[in-house]
Formats: C-alpha cells, sequence, structure tokens
C-alpha cells in the first residue's frame, strides 16, 4: 500500500520530540533555544518521565561539580574541563561558574556549539587537517581570541598558518604530545621541540602550549598502579616542557590529565590544568577502576542514570526493561541499577535490557521503573536531546544536549 | 572565566547542525522537512563530506530493495519492514513503493514520528505498558485504523481495552508469543490461547494475530544450522495459529522473521509477513553469519558506511582516524573497510578509531579519507541525523533520520 508523505517544518518537529512525552507545550519548546533549560508545563515525577530518559540526580552533580572545583580552588592547576562529556552549555556554564578556565571540545563540529552558545575559551583537542574543517577553525578563530587547537604533524602547521594568514588573523596552536596513549600526538623529544620551533617561525600562528593527554591511563585499575604510571608519563611531558622553555620558548599552556588522574596529576608541578570530564556525571567503568580510599572510585557520585520501564516478563528469574543498545553506550561495562541490589542487566538488542535477578533486595514487575548507572557517560549522553535534572524526585525542566551528534 | 550564553531558537540550531557542513543553505534547511530529502546547495564529492559522515551507497541500497521485493512479489507472505533499522521516512516509503505492505516501528515514539510522516500501517512490535504510553498509543489509533499493537499480558489487555473504550475506537491488538527469545512475549500453548480468547472478551479491542519474532535466530552462524532452528521454531508458532483457528477464531496476520530468515521462513506456510530491517544495509554482523551460498552473507550489498578521515599517525603500522564509540555501533562487531584489504579498526575511544596494518592493499596517509561497513547497522543509524546517500561518488542531497532518538 502506497501512503504519501506529509509536510512538516522543522520547528513543528524539534518541537513535537519535546511534546511527545507530553511535558512541555508545542509553543514553550519552539520558543526555547538548544542553550537554556526548557521549563515542563508543571513539576513531574521523575517516576512519571516516558522511558527510556536521561536523568540527572542533580544532589549528586552539585556534589561532584563542588568537589572537583574545590579540589583545585586553591592549586597552581586549574581546571579545563571536556565538554565532550556532556555536551550541554547549561553544564559548562556551571563549571565556568566554578573557576573552570575555558573548556575543551573533541571536535570543530562541536566547538561550533559551544562558541555559538557565547563561551570563548575553547580548546579543540584532536587534530584537524582536512580543508572544509580546516576553514571552519578559521572562521571560529575569527570569532574568538580564546579559540585554539592542537597540531601534531609540520604539514597540518603549514596549512593553518597558511589559512590563518589568508583570514587575517592569528591562530592559537598547542602541540599535541603522544605521551604513550598512541592515539594523536607527536613523539616526545626532539619531534616535538621542532614542530614547536615551526609554529614560532609560522607568522600567522601564535604557540599555545602543549597537549599531553594521557587517555591510555584514565581507566588504570588501582589508584597506587595509576599514580606510579601517571607520575612518570607526565613528569616527561614536564621535562619536555622545561627543554622547550631552555630553547627560548615560552609554554604557556601544559594541558592533559582526566578524571582518573584527578587526584595525581594535581600535584605534578608544571601541569597548568585538567581536561576532566566524567567526574560529572561518573559511571560504571569509572567506579570500576577504584579510587585512593578503596576499590571502588566513589570519590564523585553516578548522577547520570536513565530511567527504564519493565515491560514483559516472557521467563522467571528475569524481567525485560525498554533500554537497550540504543539507550546505552555498549562499548566496555554494562549499566547496573543503582537502588536495587541482587540484580544484573545484560544486553536485550537494540531497544532492550534483561534484568536478571540473583537474589532481589526489590521485586520488580511489569510496570516499574528502575535507575540505572549509565555503563559509559559520554557515549550515553551523544545517544539523548536532552537531559531530564530532578531534586527530590522531581523534574521541572529539561537541558538540551546541544552537541549532540556534533563528531565531524 | 565566565562567559555568557547567547539566545537562540530551535530554527536557528536545526539549521546550524547542517549548514555547519557548508553543504546547504541556511534558508534551504530551514524550509526543509524531516520527511524529505534535503537538497545540497550543488553536488558534492562523496569524498568532500564533513566526517564522520553517515553515507549510502545507493546503487547497493537499491539492489537490496529490488531483491528482497523481487524474492518476495510471488510468494503468500508479504514483507513489513521494520523501520528501526532505518528511521527514516524516506526509506520507509521505498520500501512500500516496491509492496510492501506496511511496517512495523519498535516504539511508541518511532511510530509516533511515522504516522506523522504519513505512514497508515503500522505495527508496534514490543509491548506498552505505561499510561501515559498507553494514551500515547490511543492518540496514534484515533489517527488511523491501520494502527497496531501487541500485548503479552492479561493485564495489559485490560488497559488497552479500557483506554480504547474510554476513547470510542476499537483497537488492533496482536498477541506476541514468546518463541524462545525470551525477551518479551506469552507463553505458547495455553497461556497464549487464553490471551488471545481475553482480546476476543474486550469489546473496544480487535484481535489482529499473532507475533512470533525469533530475534534469537537471525544472527545464529551457518545457514543450515539457521534453518532447521527456524523451521522448528515458527512451525511452532504455525502450529498454534491453527490452534486457534480450530477454536474458532480468525488469526489474520501471523508476522515475525527477519534478514537473517528471510529465505528460510517464507517458505513456512501460514507466516504472513516478515519484519525484515537489516536487508536494507547489512553489516558487518550479518556478513558475519553466513548464507545460503556460502561463509559470507553476501544476498545483501553493504549499503551503510561510515566515511572517516584520517587525522594522525602516531606510530609505524597505525593510523588514527576521526571516527569511535560515537560514530559506529559498538555492541559486536568492529568496523570493516569497505575498499581495502590487510587493514583492521580497533576502537580508540569516543572519538577516534585506529586503523592497523597487517599488508595494505593501499597506503593510507594523514588527511585521507577512508570508508567503512558499519559494525551493526540499526544503532549506528541512530547515532546520525541524516543519511548522506550518493551514487557515483556524488552527493546530491540528505536524507533525515527523523526518527532518531525515538526510542520511547
Amino acid at each position: 500500500m502506497k501512503t504519501k508523505m506529509s509536510r512538516r517544518g522543522f520547528v513543528g518537529f524539534a518541537a513535537s520530540g519535546v511534546v511527545g512525552a507530553s511535558l512541555v507545550s508545542a509553543r514553550e519548546a519552539a520558543a526555547a533555544t538548544p542553550y537554556e533549560p526548557i521549563p515542563l508545563d508543571q513539576p513531574t515525577s521523575l517516576w512519571d518521565l516516558p522511558t527510556p530518559a536521561l536523568v540527572v540526580d542533580e544532589e549528586a552533580l552539585d556534589h561532584n561539580l563542588d568537589k572537583m572545583a574545590s579540589f583545585y580552588r586553591n592549586k597552581t592547576t586549574k581546571l579545563r574541563p571536556h565538554v565532550k562529556t556532556h555536551k550541554c552549555p547549561i553544564l559548562a556554564q556551571k563549571q565556568l561558574d566554578r573557576g573552570a578556565i575555558g573548556i575543551c571540545a573533541a571536535k570543530v563540529s562541536e566547538a561550533e556549539v559551544m562558541l555559538d552558545a557565547g563561551f570563548a575559551d575553547i580548546l579543540v583537542t584532536s587534530p584537524v587537517v582536512t580543508k572544509d574543517k580546516i576553514e571552519r577553525v578559521i572562521e571560529l578563530a575569527k570569532k574568538s581570541s580564546g579559540f585554539a587547537i592542537v597540531v601534531d604533524q609540520a604539514q597540518n602547521v603549514r596549512d593553518f598558518n597558511d589559512a590563518a594568514a589568508a583570514a587575517a588573523i592569528e591562530l592559537n596552536v598547542l602541540v599535541d604530545l603522544n605521551v604513550g596513549t598512541d592515539r594523536t600526538g607527536i613523539t616526545m623529544g626532539a619531534p616535538a621541540q621542532a614542530l614547536v620551533e615551526a609554529i614560532h617561525k609560522s607568522p600567522a600562528l601564535k604557540f599555545g602550549g602543549l597537549q599531553a593527554y594521557a587517555g591510555h591511563l584514565q581507566h588504570l585499575s588501582g589508584w597506587e598502579y595509576r599514580k606510579r604510571r601517571s607520575e612518570v608519563t607526565m613528569g616527561q611531558a614536564v621535562e619536555l616542557k622545561e627543554s622547550i622553555e631552555k630553547a627560548g620558548f615560552d609554554v604557556p599552556v601544559l594541558t592533559g590529565g582526566g578524571t582518573g588522574t584527578y587526584n595525581i596529576d594535581s600535584e605534578v608541578d608544571g601541569i597548568t590544568d585538567m581536561q576532566v570530564g566524567s567526574y560529572l556525571f561518573m559511571d560504571v567503568n569509572y567506579r570500576n577502576i577504584g579510587g585512593k580510599e578503596g576499590a571502588v572510585y566513589d570519590d564523585f557520585r553516578p548522577s547520570l542514570l536513565v530511567l527504564a520501564t519493565a515491560i514483559s516478563q516472557p521467563a522467571e528469574g528475569r524481567i525485560t526493561i525498554d533500554a537497550g543498545y540504543k539507550a546505552f553506550a555498549t562499548d566496555n561495562d554494562s549499566p547496573v541499577l543503582r537502588d536495587i541490589q541482587g540484580v544484573s542487566y545484560r544486553w536485550g538488542g537494540d531497544e532492550h535490557g534483561i534484568l536478571q535477578f540473583k537474589n532481589p533486595s526489590r521485586r520488580i514487575e511489569v510496570g516499574d521503573k528502575v535507575l540505572l548507572i549509565a555503563s559509559h557517560c559520554d557515549p550515553t549522553v551523544n545517544l539523548y536531546d536532552h537531559f531530564y535534572p530532578y531534586r527530590s524526585e522531581t523534574v521541572t525542566e529539561l537541558w538540551p544536549i546541544a552537541a549532540r551528534g556534533r563528531s565531524q
């Protein structure tokens, strides 16, 4: 049978996604910006949200924001949070309000959203090498002198110098170091020094410093082991920084670190700022690596949860929920129930998860809703259009995930 | 440093996501609907798209669409494609144009998008149990008599009957059978028969038939093994259907099957329609299960690809691309390079993938773009806002993924 597709504008559509939930009027949704909270028509119980819903426990969130800010308050090392975790200007603002010196973005399109939302100091942490994206970087740099990029090869320095010169601007450029992650970054030592010199010789470029992001260390299990490894790695980056300074070049920034080493790298003299991200939400991955105080890394509390509904019980000892591969990141650990013990989650396909009962601390029946701690926060956030923040089990607004899908 | 967030409307934002790519003018993007192709400002080479980009090889797509349609053309069993795979009204229309009798949607919010796009015959294949979603189902049923749901428990039959009676409509209801997937569905035999009777006794419900979706069989390796297992399973569903008919109830529909059993279940007398989805795109998961003709399941061609850019080479024997957990589904297999042999992909985190060279059939250097076959099509599609279809390496329009993120 043939059917005909109706015509409908982007506004109607953008609104319908929200209005489908019957929580926000079409008028309000259409008037809202993607950078500010969208008020619900009326306060709603957490347990009445349409599932799967990405919810944020605001008390846990505030605890995490405050604890990290307080930890860094009197240190020379500062915070430059990575917005690739939350992709949400509302959350970036909360980080800046608590003393962060700027933000990191993973990709150009993510930075475009953040600059458009009004953020000025943005470092794009991944190399940008194609002509079209170099042009987009130049457009961003024209709008904000606080905008910066990283490079890890000589041809890229020439390309950016040409583009910046053509646009008559000075572009802030950091050298990305391969500190052992073997993902991006130039080889430490002489090759890195040569790249710093090449930037200095480029009239349209300004050398902004060094990026030493040790991604391979962030999730190492055991705090002591992580500490030993990170001290060696970040120590080498500091040595390189000193060597470049001895050669006569100022190195204003040595940026790196993350949630896994927040209380390790902070003690390494010479690191200027930390690219923390996951501390805001935490997740099953991070909890499993262990903290300074014990086998569970619980310096920060899980604040990012998925609310799901039990929709079927086809067999004893298990129940099916409406949240699967499209509701959670699947790259590593599985989600974990926050409030119920003796129940484990296993993947049930694109749209479903299976809760398996061992000795459940609470009964779960068809129609019940459950809260699950996100398996891996960043790619889970990237699946949703908005967060529902809640306090005392009550939701009053949506927070749009403005940079969702912006991985270009 | 504090910064201030700017105000901006949804239209500007919706457009900016597309315009960021500099391929579509703001005016065109704002005027476009999410259900129809959005023309690019000018034809663009596939290789000039901003990456990571979700691209569709239209020749492969047409081959897949035509082959499946042709295979079913003279059969009594018909096609009821599952739109959870593509979430795109443009693609659903191509399936209907080739003879599909209707579509399946996984969840209510996905069905809302499809009904809004003009599709009338939609079966929601997963149970819906909460009050808010039951109300949304009633709204959809009011708009289209071709709308249908599944149920797998008695309380749910009562709830839907109450809601349909209150709205003064007759709701089309299928019984979802647990044919061994143990995910959703009522136990075969007497419990299923009793549920059919309960529907018949519900004045506001119309019994639409049976759903026997054997999800656990679709990806079994080896065609012969899959065939033996599916014949037994679907045979039991047909027996149940006959038993219900003997009891005096008409069973107009027995729906099930998928891409893995498209040429198996089609031979089982009594199955009315097939919920095929992945055949449109194929993916690494499906290719690995083997087909009737050999170890690789290549009845259908991989048409869903991610275009990525090599952005760094920090170590010998590997190169880093800009596509990681946020660019591909990660639930099972890894992506595979389509046109280059001797290179394997491994995950490099949220934003990166690592291409490891064994004995590459072609050199890959920083700045080069590569095409990768999607690891798992459905959850990969769900990461993107639109497809870029191409023919002869040329892209002329975008296809919006209108139901992306609609898993509620």
